[in-house]
């Protein structure tokens, strides 16, 4: 195998790359300048080196804590769960929320093997005991795996005195009642609000 | 910047990915093994440093010529011309052309500064003078530019001896008439062809 076919081969194993995207980027990085690759290669191969997990929360950070963790002027009453670090970028953007986050880097799933003992919930439970959070928000995914783990934390801090929310089903804003799954629509039907 | 915005960035810059993918593929190298990272990381840089264009015809080899030069059961007598090296595979794929190819390595675009010496014009015409080209295949796009440099090559070798194609437009195989645009369907309509 050539090293042009093993580029191929490995970028097209990567999230939302196929075969044929995989070999456009190639063919990109064999026609442009040398030092995009280095550049691209060096920093790749960085990453992993000098990002790691954030010792209180779990989110990717080059320290020992995360910005979030850092930053003092935080809501420390509010405790955001969400599956992966990625999700984090997303609640941000939406600056709707300015409490703290746990990740749990995955989420209850039997059949694959992941059990309690395999997600990062050892901190999670020191950290309600610890601090006083008034509310949990479980945002893990609206999918089967997602609302196993958030009954399975809603029964873990049953005894705490926090409150635990989970967020809201509907539909998206923007959206078009036609092509709505029946799911959603039934979801969104049972929790109408008042106008 | 944190190494992994950093990475985000350089990957966001790729041919095809944006800032949603790339960072879902940045993610998802922190995510997984380390051993990843360190052979994307790797091919990626040596890709460019083992790679570089075949001395006959251009396309990208680890050797002094490409495999498909070194080919001697191909027919020397036709010559397809292309614009990039991944078009070769793309042509190669239809298993409709077993002569040789010339890779050009871009089209002619006054206005971007690419003129015919910007171009892999020289050994082409080293070519169709010293073997004996029957037929010039002019693969180049269907595009203003592509069209530009197939009239140009078309010039070029007006003297010789060769006959010179270009590929037919017309509809896609499987294409619906609907979804055709204008300018393909009146091509394809003055290139009908008696059943």
């Amino acid at each position: 195998m050539t090293i042009l076919d093993d580029v191929i081969q490995q970028l097209s194993r990567l999230p939302g790359l196929g075969k044929k995207s995989a070999r456009r980027i190639a063919y990109h990085l064999l026609s442009a300048d040398a030092g995009l690759s280095r550049q691209l290669g060096t920093a790749i191969m960085e990453l992993k080196d000098r990002i790691h997990r954030c010792s209180i929360c779990g989110n990717f950070t080059e320290h020992d804590t995360c910005t979030i963790c850092q930053d003092q002027s935080r809501d420390t009453s509010m405790l955001c769960v969400v599956e992966q670090p990625q999700d984090i970028a997303v609640i941000e953007a939406s600056h709707e929320f300015r409490g703290y986050y746990h990740v749990l880097h995955g989420v209850l799933a039997p059949l694959d093997g992941v059990g309690p003992d395999q997600l990062n919930l050892s901190t999670l439970v020191y950290r309600v005991r610890q601090t006083v959070v008034r509310e949990l928000i479980i945002a893990t995914n609206p999918t089967l795996e997602g609302d196993t783990t958030a009954l399975y934390l809603k029964q873990l801090f049953a005894g705490a005195e926090t409150s635990i929310t989970r967020l809201a089903l509907g539909l998206p804003v923007g959206g078009d009642l036609e092509y709505a799954d029946r799911l959603t629509l039934a979801r969104s039907l049972r929790a109408r609000t008042t106008m």
